[in-house]
């Protein structure tokens, strides 16, 4: 029997516990429902035991002080002494429902309609860790093989949706039990359905709060105006100037680290079928994009580092009119970094420009929130990345392109603390509405994962171990 | 009998005058106080009619819609017909007395302390109103004649505390009544009790609101960052674009109407002992004085227009960070006006320049709020003005100097509905601490403030009369 043989003729087995699975509302960011988180950890633990994993544990997280919700490890070493260990990452947390009268059927009721599976959970990220449930079991059957030929730990996570908050600390915690060559992260999306691809990489992020202090009290802008600084000016000035004309981030050193990208890279992209008026449309803009100068809009939101101005207030912000000069003026800035900036060192950039710009009379502080998150980079050329490849392509066949993400999530964790390089694995769509109303996975993108895990084992079972 | 010898003798009575109507609470702003208001201006009414002037009347403001506090109406025409019309404005409302326990004594108890009568509306406005009263007396006194040789008029204000809401409507609805040769404003302060000085403008102020919008929603930094406009980098750079560096404003045509000012005008300023160090102290401002480039501070504050940035709103402002692009940013602006700039026309330049300014796939727009104060100005070699310093000089026996205000009253409606020009003559000082706990008024200053009034009508007598 090969792999798509099983994996067709377990798909209805698979939707059934799926959709068991999916019953259970395990909605982290909920007090109400942690008991329900918990017993999705149960619910999952019990089901990999039952497929035959032969180490299965909930782990707890958090601390007595600050309590977490648990995640599920598991563990099916390799027939081979020696062999690659691949750490498979998700999450068994979902997001909350609300507005629930914009659902068309009960999130907690799975309902499979038009070849889609309804239900919160289903894409983000249920659906995509069972892919490996199915994965692998395809793989041994295929096989003909009690064990797989890579070791394979599944770490699945409890708390993703609240914004993993232990689990740095758990995996620190269980570094020696966690050890592995590569990780498989099965959490983000394809391009489309017709253009199967993998993400290689996330930008990091770390935040900043900076405040212009002026004089003591607000001051009579009859009186004062025009005669002393005002601190909205000088910050006016200093946002304005995080900027040059050609959309670069002027602080010093900004792009020093960052990863150029390859010529081969930026070729791929640009055979993804992007419909650029239709994603300025998705974000409510009727105009034209806007960003770093020589670059794609896929390039800038992907691969590019870029400076934000997340909120800014001061003076007077009610109604009506108040000639004053404010004493203050406050702004949050984020900036989203890419392989190899390093956040402190961005931190650093701001002070430094920010006293620099600080007019006389006037006084500035830059504050960052947290250490911020370092960015996450697999290239496209790497061992982990091509083995990954190769086993989508068997499953798609067709060829797989890649994509980057913008945003961040706890992969950089996982690389950082575990030291091994990350691949992504994952068959969500962007039309998958995560996080929002009538949730949904393509059942048959959910098969062909399926497929692909099956496939990839074989695939990282090439790889060489430095362990 | 002179002018000093009447005041002197009448000094005693003059305080304790005052001091009855100073007990009166005739807080305009505190709806609890309005019926002390009503007595005020019925106080004053009285005391002028005692005085011996001939029509004497109390004039509602306001609509039934919007009912207003009432000013007093006082008209002592010249023996002569033809003789020149002075009106003198002032007001008898009062500030609100919070923090009442930063009193030393109840603010409508009024104490004579040093030298100093201590009690709400000593020098704003209630003394020099008063003064008024002893200097048309004592003029008649000097000159043994039972009328003056202009046709005196009083219109003092009940409103001018809570912004003069009906002064506007009250004025054109007087018009005939109110028609004048020049206009005494008698509600300003001078340089010192050693430099007798001289307003000789106001600056005028128009307000406006800018909101630059982009997406309908606030967008994800890390899905969208990079590749799309943002609201409050637009804004900042709108802002920090409002002045060069130069520290001029930049709008188109924006210094155009403005009057320059005169070589002797800067001669006289810059010889008023100015101490900077200890202003930019009073404005909590430990640095250096800064603004447009080739003018001093007082220039700067008095003579120039101005852009200022008096609130600015956008994105997250609450604790924490919210990794967004905003999809609005909200600013609002004034602008210091001198003679001969337009409201209207400054607006209207703040949208131009706007518009000019906003990128692709962002929208801008500004809204005025109100038609703005027009700037207050009586050039230093003006007729009125020449009168007013020769009275103020026979009065305090030392050169008059010129100062201006940086800030707007309802002297501009007077100015432009009248069509006269303004004459500031006044005796409070800016350590007066009107509006603040402990108002005072230097006794010696009011009665030399009497004897300039008692002078001044000779020297407007002189004027040439154009109705």
């Amino acid at each position: 029997m090969d792999v798509r043989d099983f994996v067709g003729g377990h798909a209805e087995e698979f939707i059934a516990d799926l959709s068991e699975w999916l019953t259970i509302p395990s909605i982290s960011a909920d007090p109400g429902h942690h008991g329900d988180v918990r017993a999705s950890a149960e619910w999952l633990a019990d089901h990999l035991r039952a497929i035959g994993f032969p180490e299965v544990e909930i782990w707890p997280a958090g601390t007595p002080q600050s309590p977490g919700l648990p995640a599920v490890f598991a563990c099916w070493p390799a027939a081979e002494p020696g062999a690659v260990v691949a750490l498979v990452y998700g999450h068994h947390d979902v997001q909350p429902v609300e507005p629930l009268a914009e659902w068309d059927s009960g999130p907690f009721e799975p309902a499979v309609r038009d070849g889609q599976l309804v239900a919160r959970g289903a894409s983000d990220d249920k659906g995509q860790v069972m892919v490996h449930s199915l994965g692998i079991r395809a793989h041994l059957a295929a096989a003909g093989a009690a064990a797989p030929p890579v070791t394979v730990k599944l770490l699945i996570e409890g708390e993703e949706e609240s914004g993993s908050p232990h689990f740095a600390d758990l995996l620190r915690a269980h570094a020696d039990r966690l050890a592995c060559d590569v990780i498989v992260v099965s959490d983000t999306s394809m391009w489309s359905a017709e253009q199967p691809s993998m993400c290689t990489g996330m930008r990091g992020v770390v935040d900043a709060e900076v405040c212009v202090r002026g004089p003591d009290t607000d001051l009579h802008s009859g009186t004062f105006g025009g005669g002393v600084a005002n601190p909205l000016h000088a910050m006016a000035a200093l946002l304005a100037g995080l900027h040059d004309a050609d959309g670069r981030v002027t602080l010093p050193g900004f792009y020093d680290a960052v990863a150029p990208l390859t010529g081969r890279e930026r070729a791929l992209f640009a055979r993804l079928p992007f419909d650029e008026k239709a994603w300025l449309a998705d974000a409510g803009n009727s105009g034209a994009s806007a960003g770093e100068a020589g670059f794609s809009t896929l390039e800038r939101i992907w691969a590019r580092p870029t400076a934000e101005v997340n909120g800014m207030w001061g003076g007077h912000t009610g109604p009506g009119g108040k000639t004053i000069i404010p004493r203050q003026a406050h702004a949050k800035l984020s900036f989203r970094l890419v392989a190899h900036q390093e956040p402190a060192q961005v931190i650093e950039a701001l002070r430094a420009y920010v006293a620099a710009h600080t007019p006389p009379g006037l006084e500035a502080e830059v504050s960052a929130r947290g250490p911020g998150v370092r960015p996450a980079f697999s290239p496209i050329d790497s061992p982990a990345v091509l083995a990954g490849k190769r086993a989508m392509e068997r499953a798609f066949e067709r060829e797989v392109l890649f994509t980057r993400e913008g945003g961040s999530g706890p992969e950089a964790d996982l690389a950082d603390i575990l030291g091994a390089p990350l691949v992504f694995i994952a068959v969500g769509l962007d039309s998958d509405r995560i996080h929002a109303p009538n949730e949904k996975v393509e059942i048959a993108l959910l098969l062909k994962g399926a497929e692909a895990v099956a496939h990839l084992w074989d695939e990282l079972a090439k790889l060489p171990t430095s362990r």
